[in-house]
């Protein structure tokens, strides 16, 4: 059993910066370990422009400061013209669409997909992938994913050249998605690999693991586990890593998200090697989103030792997963 | 429409009214209203033998003070020996079944239900209801009832003349279950009329509705409701209310519990009202637990008038359902 990895150039293709005070607490932290990230644009106002996208680039980088890490930028999906998604083309890695109200500053999201589809034709004609937070948010939450498939189905079916990303996937349901069209591929997050709603609902009620979509049933977890680690060659690490400060947590009416990134490369290396499959984390957590996106990131190994280490109880005021408690692996 | 109703003996067939300062804040609150209630014996150490029983049914008799209110006491199962039955049976409503570790204080509870057969059969013979706190702890959390069902197929058929109460149904399925078995019935709390887990996960996360079991799909929530408002013989209102300290529910690692009784009239009124079902709620609230127990509660009228009433904050340090909003009727 090996006792210590070399990642190349890990990735995490879905996670929240935020800006400010927050951008500069967790962007050195993602890029401590990630080689690069797919950049989410639901700030308040979200990022849908290219002016405000090449401010929001530059804030990352200037937050990441020496660490080697690329920002993939990912464009609010709007009702753009040809011209706006020529000027914006060479500084994305794709746009990114919300259903109105369904997570964390998503308002002004898309309200009906019949409107959004001749951005859609353009952005299959300009090879822009379309990356998608995949619920329906009037369904009930438990069905909110399920409820959204028949819409991949017809976006794959409608735009067979369009490179859609179902993001943050929780359900068996979507996984059987991935074999069957081939423009569709997925993130998947490392909470959803590790809980179900049982960790956030089925003891005390915990705030720190509740997250959109919520977390599912113990067959759609192991759906996920599986696609993970036999590193299914459609599905890429995102962390969804998203931090909310602790008084937003730990409050009556607590705000969705989990915050990973900074312990997300040694958890992943723990729960890998607890199912001897340490041999396809480089695929899920770089080489698939690399032949997906066909991506070059930079140069970076990142060094895993079967070691314990201790998570710290916060960063900053923000409390991260298995906040004060173990993982068996450590970055060195 | 009626404006105004009067209800007579108004029975709340399930309540936590805790012990200490606790017991003096809830039990007036719920004795201003009900007529009596079932008075749950999860407390630490359980009510589990007679002398326990009388002084805790001393301390609700004096935290309830000059109000009419008769508290039915509920022993904690436990695997009785004959005279032990004997000697508790006149004071005593029923014998209260926690599966072991299933909710707050359940600690101690049965593992085994084959176990638990003899008592069960003394029970029956000695004419002693068995309340049943019908979950599978080990099952996912949207299951634990479902997967519970076929326990209450297996000691209906088992112990036909034995009086089951399924305690706060929460599915479509137990729903059905009261028309299969002469001898099975339920109570419902007023959360579970009223919300799905949508309410309490859906949008931010909300500890006050937090409880166990949880608040299941749409489609149980309207079985449930449909059931109370056509005042179902064999189901009663009984409010589950557990009060919590506020720092027990506005932390990481919420306790389950709903905290109702203080209003819990004034909004079944207003429930039934919206449903034009005013004239089922004498029934639900205490005709259906008078034919099912046997009861004969002490005279009591309760006047509910169709104005608003804004519901406290708090009341002490127990945050209440609906918290500072408002009701469409209220207690005169």
């Amino acid at each position: 059993m090996p006792t210590e990895i070399f990642l190349q150039s890990p990735l995490d293709m879905h996670i929240h910066l935020r800006e400010g005070a927050m951008l500069d607490l967790v962007a050195p932290l993602s890029a401590e370990t990630f080689a690069g990230g797919v950049i989410m644009p639901n700030l308040v106002p979200p990022v849908a422009d290219l002016e405000r996208l090449e401010w929001y680039m530059g804030e990352v980088r200037r937050a990441v400061g020496e660490h080697i890490f690329t920002p993939y930028m990912a464009l609010f999906f709007r009702n753009y013209s040809e011209a706006d998604l020529a000027a914006v083309r060479e500084h994305i890695i794709g746009i990114k669409l919300y259903p109105e109200g369904v997570t964390t500053n998503s308002e002004g999201g898309v309200k009906s997909l019949s409107d959004a589809e001749q951005t859609m034709a353009m952005m299959q004609d300009m090879d822009i992938p379309l990356l998608v937070h995949g619920e329906v948010p009037e369904s009930f939450v438990m069905d909110r994913e399920s409820d959204f498939l028949p819409i991949y189905d017809e976006l794959a079916q409608k735009f067979p050249r369009l490179k859609i990303i179902m993001e943050h996937i929780t359900t068996a349901a979507a996984v059987k998605l991935l074999d069957r069209y081939e423009n569709v591929h997925a993130t998947v997050t490392l909470q959803h690999l590790l809980i179900t709603l049982d960790d956030v609902a089925g003891g005390l009620l915990n705030p720190h693991l509740f997250c959109k979509p919520i977390a599912k049933r113990p067959e759609d977890r192991d759906a996920l586990l599986h696609a993970a680690l036999t590193a299914h060659p459609k599905l890429m690490f995102g962390s969804d890593s998203a931090p909310h400060p602790l008084e937003k947590k730990e409050c009556c009416g607590c705000a969705a998200g989990v915050f990973t990134a900074p312990v997300a490369l040694a958890m992943l290396a723990e729960l890998f090697d607890a199912h001897d499959a340490l041999d396809k984390l480089q695929a899920f957590v770089s080489g698939n989103a690399q032949s997906i996106y066909g991506l070059r990131p930079p140069a970076k190994t990142v060094h895993l030792l079967k070691e314990p280490c201790t998570v710290p109880a916060k960063y900053g005021d923000v409390v991260p997963i298995r906040s004060g408690g173990e993982i068996g692996w450590r970055v060195v």
